[in-house]
């Protein structure tokens, strides 16, 4: 709240005509869509190949374009070395400096400049009382959410987050702070409720597109002991012969030997239901259904609002007969 | 198709300028939806005492206020009795007869009537070759879609239906045509695969707002010897403080006992992703989930898409709190 109530000062204060947004994950990309709604002029730096890391480069390409096609200038590969003040004359009060990963330099003037580079949990109250740390740095907590110390328990941001699929991991997101913070709750007022673990389910807007995940993508399920497979696939949020219908791009992760769901990308348009169809897929491996499984559900129809297979259904298809080649 | 064939060939032929629908089902509201966009002045007359009577007459009444806010005359609890060509100087080609649940007579004119007041499966063709009838007149199957002849299968509208939760049905939807078709399609082919099974999962759009339901509702449930608690609630499809909110109205019903998930009901705008968010339940009631532990769920969240605790979450939630009073 502290950074939001700082940016709006700075916004009136200054009336910034241009700003470089270091990092392009979730709040990275919500930043260019705020910022240039606001009429400033936006560059991106992302360090990485392409923005939103979090999912396969083919679907942040995609953002990537979206980007673009809204005037935000994209500077993937891109790694941000410092930010000065301007000397007299220059397009902005700030100038940053930043290098490619072929080791070329880049310099860029703005007005403003947002680093949104990443989140490390805050501990140190924690610490001082002598609670133990789990993955990247977290509050080491069990199912329950207890630390450990007698009536000390942590949830949200600050501490590790059961994954359903990895076991412990560091997974900074509102929703699973809210169940944690329940589970926490319950359990100091004398319950016995667990965490049910989180899948890393996640969604972010940019501009007129959305981009969702939940459960592991390929190289994260290798790592984790799959065997997996992914591929990708197209369909409409809607039957195309009713207007308005939009393309969902998807990847589907499923596990080679036991055919297992373990994770789904989609992007679309904000209205192509993107969150809710993520959401489908996160209460099918929350269950451990297999992508097979997937086509057995039964999702709502009607020619406006789907299609007789939902396009969760087409992608766990397209990947099954994908899966099926020798 | 023939009948839509006709339909379009009759608003071509002779430009009607009003129409009187007989029935307020799925099809008639589409069809009260379609004929007011082309400029057509709709009655729709239904005999029960509220329209789209597949869910509680509470959010029944929310989709009557959106017929009667895009100007169509909703007549409820009113029968039509006939259907005869209108006198000279009648403001309309056509004449309906109808009578309420007081006893009252009503009459209208119009240029055009559609009944669209129900269905019938189509079996003289498998009844001719030996096929067995099971609920409401569908020919019998089994769960790999074999009709008990060698060699015959049956799926689609015509053919009983598998429900998870009431065991044989005659649910007539397109989703379920499909799945059955694949089941049927692959058994014919020697495969060995089961449908399944249905939840009655469905949505419609009219105008801007949709209807959708998955399982059962209270007195469906009770009648399949559950020992149902229904409760409404209400949530935002995102963040209110993000513009462009739509409030959900939503209706949920669990077994007492054992807290099991049976029935959702959700009324909302058509960009409230209404109908992926009814399959989110209904993926939860296919694999059995207790109201409880909807909130397990890791669902996706950003506040232009929706809310930490999705609005299933907010209602499963409202349910469980009813459900624990005494």
């Amino acid at each position: 709240m502290g950074d939001t109530f700082a940016l709006m000062g700075t916004l009136a204060e200054i009336a910034p005509a241009s700003a470089v947004i270091v990092g392009a994950g979730y709040i990275g990309l919500e930043m260019a869509d705020a910022l240039t709604a606001r009429g400033l002029a936006v560059t991106q730096a992302e360090q990485l190949p392409e923005v939103l890391p979090t999912v396969d480069p083919q679907l942040g390409a995609l953002v990537h374009a979206e980007l673009a096609a809204r005037g935000v200038e994209v500077l993937t590969g891109t790694a941000v070395k410092s930010v000065s003040r301007a000397g007299p004359g220059a397009p902005g009060r700030l100038e940053v400096e930043a290098v490619t990963s072929a080791g070329e330099p880049v310099t860029r003037h703005a007005d403003l400049v947002l680093v949104v580079a990443g989140v490390r949990p805050d501990t140190s109250l924690a610490v001082s009382a002598g609670a133990s740390l789990g993955a990247k740095g977290a509050i080491a907590v069990d199912r329950g959410m207890g630390t450990g110390l007698p009536g000390v328990y942590a949830a949200g941001d600050c501490a590790v987050t059961y994954h359903r699929l990895l076991g412990e991991a560091c997974l900074p997101l509102g929703t699973t702070a809210r169940k944690q913070g329940r589970v926490a709750g319950e359990n100091a007022c004398g319950g016995s409720r667990e965490f049910a673990g989180s899948l890393g389910t996640q969604v972010v807007k940019v501009f007129d597109q959305a981009a969702a995940r939940t459960g592991l993508r390929d190289h994260e399920a290798a790592a984790a002991g799959f065997d997996p497979v992914t591929t990708g696939a197209e369909a409409d949020d809607h039957k195309a012969y009713y207007p308005g219908s939009h393309r969902i791009r998807m990847r589907f992760t499923g596990d080679r030997a036991t055919g297992r769901l373990l994770g789904v990308q989609l992007f679309g348009h904000k209205n192509a239901e993107i969150a809710k169809r993520v959401d489908i897929a996160a209460t099918a491996i929350f269950h451990g259904m297999t992508v097979d499984q997937v086509s057995d559900l039964d999702l709502s129809y009607t020619p406006p609002l789907g299609s007789p297979w939902d396009a969760v259904q087409v992608g766990a298809q397209a990947w099954a007969r994908h899966a099926a080649q020798p």
